[in-house]
């Protein structure tokens, strides 16, 4: 199909996606460029393939296909160096009714630290990503795109952390939470084989109110005082409760 | 000193620094905002302040103060938002003389990432950076910026790594470069007191010349094959080594 018009009502609705609230409303997400577009399509989440006029995607993918003009691709687009292609996806049904390991986000706020944490988090074989209401959207294209497409091959649910987190440890997983203050050493503390870890914002950490829920207060030993970056300070502990057994 | 015109010299000069050219010829670099230029100042790099016409600095230095129009803030300013002080620094004297412990990043693009790779390495101890020509400049004022002023916390060198690498052999140091191909999983690696490591390229990592020339090529043990984050990969090794003795 050709679509030659900005005031199109696909078009309209598909660029509207670059909100929050309307990719709620409609259950979907835009991806630009074809390792996302392919990653989407082999999850089963593709449902639209947007193609600029002329340039044919690479292959046939069983979706509808737009063909539409650079003006209506760059109404669409939010990079500066705009692709040839755009997907249309629906978001992927997630459930973490067989996760026992679990990262869980309370604030985080920079798309690129999302993106990151969710790749190590694939990486290291946890099951599930919760995020605070109040995380960046997983399906922000500054997300999406960082996270390479990791994005559909890992669960991210969005949960009010006052319910979720009760509701876990009844279901028998231990909860660690990242904290500078009365925290033990990351090596110090217990081991369990169903857990969740609990990492804060940028800039305020893991908030009182979430910390109450969890079970353990952990730290990273350092040698000097200095606040890591979060996706780093998740990869450490990542890395470090995927391999305890060999330490 | 008032400064009124924008052709002013000091002006143009300190102007130029935003070019990693105009820096390395000046040896000087700009900060922006108190937390940076304070930074600087206890590091005593700081020698001159320039103050928003108005915007008094909350405390007396012992450095030249220029009071600029904001027209002329504006053209100094590399942010959005700008910060009414920006501090003109000089490069810090830096060696390596004393070091046991190194990182070596080969070809790192990302400021952010270099940023984050120098708070980490401060944050476990290592004692000197030592980074390819064509890495990102440290001093470029992103990288800066995300350091939040730990660039005045550690020696920074730049160096030609095919003649460094071998003289820092020579003096007994061992090295160890991350990479994905015919490398040991980071924990069969041997310990050595005194050792560097190598991390590479956002894209491609360490190239194959510089791993021609380390004694030891350690990769990250995952349960599934994802590309971590350089700042990621580079955190999790920098605290595996450093807490080695007690894993």
């Amino acid at each position: 199909m050709k679509i030659t018009s900005l005031s199109n009502g696909k078009i309209k609705r598909w660029a509207k996606l670059k909100e929050k609230k309307y990719r709620d409303q409609e259950g979907q997400f835009l991806v630009e460029g074809e390792h996302l577009i392919e990653e989407a399509y082999a999850a089963g989440c593709l449902c639209a393939l947007i193609v600029l006029h002329k340039v044919a995607y690479p292959r046939e993918l069983a979706v509808d296909v737009y063909e539409v003009s650079e003006e209506i691709m760059r109404k669409l687009t939010t990079l500066t160096s705009m692709e040839p292609w755009i997907g249309v996806c629906n978001m992927p049904v997630c459930d973490d009714r067989s996760a026992t390991r679990f990262i869980v986000l309370d604030g985080v706020q920079d798309p690129g630290n999302l993106g990151t944490i969710i790749r190590t988090a694939i990486a290291f074989g946890y099951h599930a990503m919760v995020l605070s209401q109040d995380c960046v959207d997983v399906y922000n294209e500054k997300v999406v795109r960082s996270t390479q497409g990791a994005v559909f091959h890992i669960p991210v649910l969005r949960k009010d952390l006052q319910e979720y987190l009760p509701a876990l440890r009844k279901r028998g997983v231990v909860i660690y939470a990242t904290d500078l203050h009365h925290a033990m050493p990351l090596q110090e503390a217990p081991t369990a084989s169903d857990f969740a870890i609990v990492f804060g914002n940028e800039g305020s950490g893991v908030r009182a109110s979430t910390l109450a829920l969890c079970e353990y207060r952990i730290k990273i030993e350092m040698e000097a005082f200095e606040s890591l970056n979060v996706a780093v300070a998740a990869g450490i502990c990542m890395y470090y409760f995927y391999h305890k057994e060999s330490f």
